[in-house]
């Protein structure tokens, strides 16, 4: 199975993004936008394995504040663009954490945590889309509380498996 | 806020219901296949109230069989097509609390435990796949051990804001 987690925030930071996804990502009706911590691994370990780690790491960290202050790009990497969330401790030790108790390998990239608003845009699109964006910019803040264990169905869409609450003893 | 509560069956029931969907439901895209609990409903309520009972309603019932063996229809109330569940008595406990326990008022129709694979269709579309679907059949068994309280974005796409295991204490 391909597994993933994430972080579901805000309907009002989903929303938002949603807007801007409708025209300019691809993966808009694949999963609801959203903060990757473990970017997609494959992996034979039973789903229920993956979730006793999961709790383990969750009651670690406390709920925290999610800062988004930010429109940015990947470019000249991709031209992927996002909403950049600072980069609390909290982000850092979970997502550090989901790498190096979770199977799957090492992340690709260094961590950036965001919300991708626009992805596998051509060179044009990116520099119109990046630039009205950008100007638009964005101030949210949030509380996050929880993160998500989803699975990549035939279709390439996402469904959730578990839901982790930061904080809480494991049931 | 628009919430539901919904049971996502197994990668394999699922990606066998997407493999109808994709043609046939023009939900496909909003959400993954899926048994409803409790259709949509507004409240003001906070998400951690309802939270709280739902908790509570988990904990009564222990993971149970999920048996699909038939391919029906609600016709000619709707042309909607569906792999039917047997009715166990924990999916009827699970129905009734989430209506008893929870706002958004009464049943719109009686409980048939089901997940939709075709809706929408026109009565001469509906003739013709029902046909083929029926003849197909579908035989499958899974345990479920879990549903979820989800919520609904501005473009009609659900959210997954919690997890519920059947039969354990509340965290």
């Amino acid at each position: 199975m391909k597994y993933g987690i994430v972080i579901f925030p805000s309907k009002k930071l989903q929303d938002l993004a949603n807007s801007y996804r409708k025209r300019y990502d691809p993966h808009y009706a694949l999963i609801p936008p959203h903060l990757t911590l473990k970017a997609a691994f494959n992996t034979d370990l039973d789903a229920d394995k993956l979730t006793d780690k999961l709790e383990e790491i969750a009651k670690k960290y406390e709920p925290f504040n999610l800062k988004v202050h930010k429109v940015s790009s990947f470019q000249p990497i991709t031209n992927t663009i996002y909403f950049k969330a600072e980069n609390h401790n909290e982000l850092k030790g979970l997502h550090e954490d989901c790498y190096e108790q979770l199977p799957g390998g090492k992340p690709e990239h260094p961590f950036v945590p965001h919300v991708t608003i626009a992805q596998k845009l051509s060179n044009d699109e990116h520099s119109d889309v990046y630039g009205s964006l950008r100007m638009l910019g964005i101030n949210h803040e949030e509380i996050i509380d929880r993160f998500h264990l989803v699975y990549q169905l035939e279709n390439d869409s996402w469904t959730v498996y578990e839901t982790f609450r930061l904080g809480r003893d494991p049931q």
